[in-house]
């Protein structure tokens, strides 16, 4: 059994910062649960185009408010707690926040730790980052 | 895209009740996300003895307060909002809640939607639900 506290993760490389946002990886590709689960806080104000083309994700809204669009079609679903997204078309997708948003992510395949978002906004396929 | 509400999901069959918990099964094994994702409570007040020996399953506390014991040797830690638990063994474990707990639970592989807890605190594994 494995168990872990944000608040201590935070406080370790499990902390991921970039601009915008931030996230803190509970589980990777190493714990080997065939899934990495990940809390993101999306900063209040900021706007992102995400794009995993390797990756399945989906998005739990824990606290927050904001929006995705669909950047296929141009759809905007509002976020608020309660609220969750699943890319199960690797969709290209831009995530703005009105207020920080809180989210419980989980990524198949799972996450390394190693990525960083391209200038595509794609993770690197595992193969890459091995 | 797939973009779905717990409030409203509460409404329909994805909500299943126990005795003690239910959950909302927000991702299912034919959303083809490799995953299944739920929103389970934990009644207050309430323990539960859970065995999935056919899954692996991480948790994470949203609310509330209780604890999880390791019932293969005994130690019990503290759950509150932040802490994420993951079944890497398929442990066998009492969860306990003090205060109602709100749980974002992940499960590979993805569960059906047709499961019920058996006696020994399992789900069946895939190849008898299907």
């Amino acid at each position: 059994m494995i168990v872990r506290d944000l608040h201590a993760a935070r406080e370790t490389d499990r902390l991921v910062k970039s601009d915008g946002w931030d996230s803190t990886r509970l589980l990777l590709a190493g714990d080997d649960m065939g899934f990495s689960f990940h809390i993101t806080r999306i900063h209040e104000n900021t706007s992102h185009v995400f794009h995993y083309k390797h990756h399945f994700e989906s998005v739990y809204c824990v606290s927050g408010e904001g929006s995705i669009e669909d950047l296929a079609t141009g759809t905007v679903h509002p976020i608020r707690p309660g609220i969750m997204y699943a890319l199960d078309q690797h969709d290209r997708h831009r995530l703005t926040a009105k207020s920080e948003m809180v989210m419980a992510c989980c990524f198949n395949p799972p996450v390394t730790g190693k990525e960083v978002h391209r200038k595509d906004g794609s993770y690197a396929p595992v193969t890459e980052t091995a």
